[in-house]
């Protein structure tokens, strides 16, 4: 019931959203693959669970799992929150699942990004990744959406939008060779231009330091309304995050977004470093192929990775040292929202956070469901 | 989201709506074991596609597939019928998938009955069953429906109702000690009043001769509208379909139904005997635990098993000698409906017919979702 349309978003006339938009749901995929998520993914799912309860208080919460832990899942999960069969390699649902749009008429399509485990063959994080790559054609399937297949390899946490015509990207992921090959700064421009419907790309240099998906945005910095973003930083010069949020600061100051404003640039505190534990290295198999997870490896912890729900933010709590103070930061952005904390390391051993495991489907503005009553038709 | 409701839906003031009442779609299941459909199920996968076309020119079809078999699945539909995943043990939606209930209120619930493949491990088909006794709770969690679990076996092809109160049901199948060993006949229809709120339980004896799911009453004998049933009818009396039709029908003649009406019976004429043949069992995998293919078996070929979408009636062709006069009578039978036959000889070689295949999901009557200009929501 999904029909792959033609053509592209932009020439249709839809666009990207932004998060803070109204949101009609939320989809999330279930952690599983041993080789990733330690203990067999059990302190992910509990993870995992409490973010999807957290953002369930404010809107719709559908959870895509493997048939395999399906009774796991909907046991797991309160009734509230829809469990749909969706398998999956893994479970990154703002990488893997549908980027929605919208136009002007209360209609909504998604774009199908080609996706290749953030590298492919060279780099890429596990093999195979099959399953990831219909993830978005089944979410569109199940809400009878049209589609969009984009020609190039995008994952959705590699871009954010304001919803006016501009997007935040990073060189790093988005003219890495292990993506799209073939394509240029121009064709990449002109691929977002058409699939997101914007007017302006803000490049960005390299996202968080040590982030194996090469660098994606939206664990560097994200749109809190359009005009305005939160950047992940860090004072310390000795760190090499100071010199990759310290540039990225640079080029937000010098940007113009699609409207011709600049952008005011609101400092989060980087927690951590973060270090992997070894208790925690050796609760995950070791398998040929997949990214291991090394004891004193540092991890890419970010409170910019968190979401923006309908009437709730839900940043991910790392580090004592940092967390009450990202709250207040946090609280101060969005006053008109309620911002929660989900404790979020055994997400970040992963590989990323909550932003990462979400991915917001927009509300048809202008039209909406209602029931009505109606006389009883007459059976034939 | 499928909220288990506690209870039963009489209490609750939910009745199974007949067929014939209008629907909002239909759920069918994507053909694969190889050991029970010929030839890796291709030649069946293709029929149930021709069926889905035929429902889907009427109203909304959904296709449940396992992930091994979506993307197949999904080329071999029409956009038009949504594709989502759903595993199973084999594909008969009829009996794993829920039975809708409806109140006057303009709600549908699902009845999710326990599952035991047609006998469990006293003569079911195959071991083990575990994914299709969830087949019910997913459509239900995809379609955000609550549910009722039956605490007892049954499957929705061992019942007809005529949505006034009245189910027909057979002995050979809701007696039998392999479904609920525990149970007596008067047990047996409180659990059906209670599930399908209704009041009187017609009952005939034995199935269509062979069939091997013990007899279930819609490949014998269906509603086509209230006070009026069809049964499949054989003049020959050396042959053993003879007595079982007789029989059926002279309790069909002497019933009477919740509103005290006799009932008017309509003869479908029993196509064959239809065997397989050598080259058709050949192309069955053999395995143990699952009721072989053997050549010069009878199957069990009913014009009964049909199906009644919206506008259209979807009846098998089963034998050239006798579909066209069958087609006559079901065309008699529903004068508002366009009836158009399906080649079905690839569903019947599996152990049942068009039917078995479909689940209809009733239409909330009362209530209609519409759309309907609403002003935009200011973003936070």
């Amino acid at each position: 019931m999904s029909r792959t349309r033609k053509g592209t978003p932009r020439r249709d006339g839809f666009r990207m959203p932004g998060e803070f938009e109204p949101h009609a749901g939320t989809w999330m995929l279930w952690p599983e693959r041993p080789d990733n998520w330690r203990l067999g993914a059990k302190p992910a799912q509990e993870a995992f669970a409490a973010v999807a309860a957290a953002i369930a208080v404010a809107e719709p919460v559908t959870v895509g799992v493997s048939a395999s832990q399906w009774e796991n899942a909907r046991q797991s999960l309160p009734e509230a929150i829809r469990v749909v069969e969706v398998s999956t390699n893994d479970a990154w649902v703002r990488d893997t699942g549908p980027t929605f749009v919208v136009d002007g008429r209360g209609r909504v399509r998604g774009v199908d990004w080609a996706f290749n485990a953030w590298g492919g063959l060279e780099g890429g994080l596990y093999f195979p990744w099959d399953q990831d790559d219909l993830v978005a054609s089944k979410i569109l399937d199940i809400e009878r959406i049209d589609r969009y297949r984009a020609p190039f390899v995008l994952e959705g946490g590699a871009i954010h939008v304001d919803g006016q015509g501009t997007v935040i990207t990073t060189e790093e992921c988005l003219l890495n060779p292990n993506r799209n090959p073939g394509l240029g700064r121009a064709d990449i421009e002109k691929g977002l231009r058409d699939h997101l419907g914007i007017e302006k790309v803000i490049w960005l240099g390299k996202g968080v330091f040590n982030d194996e998906t090469d660098g994606h945005v939206d664990n560097l910095c994200c749109f809190v309304r359009p005009g305005e973003v939160a950047l992940t930083w860090c004072d310390d010069r000795d760190d090499p995050q100071f010199e990759i949020s310290r540039d990225a600061w640079e080029r937000l100051r010098e940007a113009r977004d699609a409207g011709g404003r600049r952008l005011k640039v609101h400092k989060l505190p980087q927690p951590g470093p973060l270090l992997i534990t070894k208790q925690e290295a050796a609760g995950v198999d070791t398998c040929e192929g997949t990214r291991p997870r090394q004891a004193g490896d540092r991890m890419a912890g970010s409170y910019v990775n968190s979401y923006i729900a309908n009437r709730r933010v839900v940043m991910p709590l790392l580090d004592p040292r940092t967390d009450a103070r990202a709250l207040r930061i946090v609280k101060r952005l969005f006053p008109r929202r309620e911002v929660v904390g989900v404790p979020a390391r055994e997400i970040l051993l992963g590989g990323g956070n909550i932003h990462c495991i979400t991915q917001q489907q927009p509300l048809a503005r202008g039209v909406r469901l209602v029931a009505r009553a109606r006389p009883r038709r007459r059976a034939a």
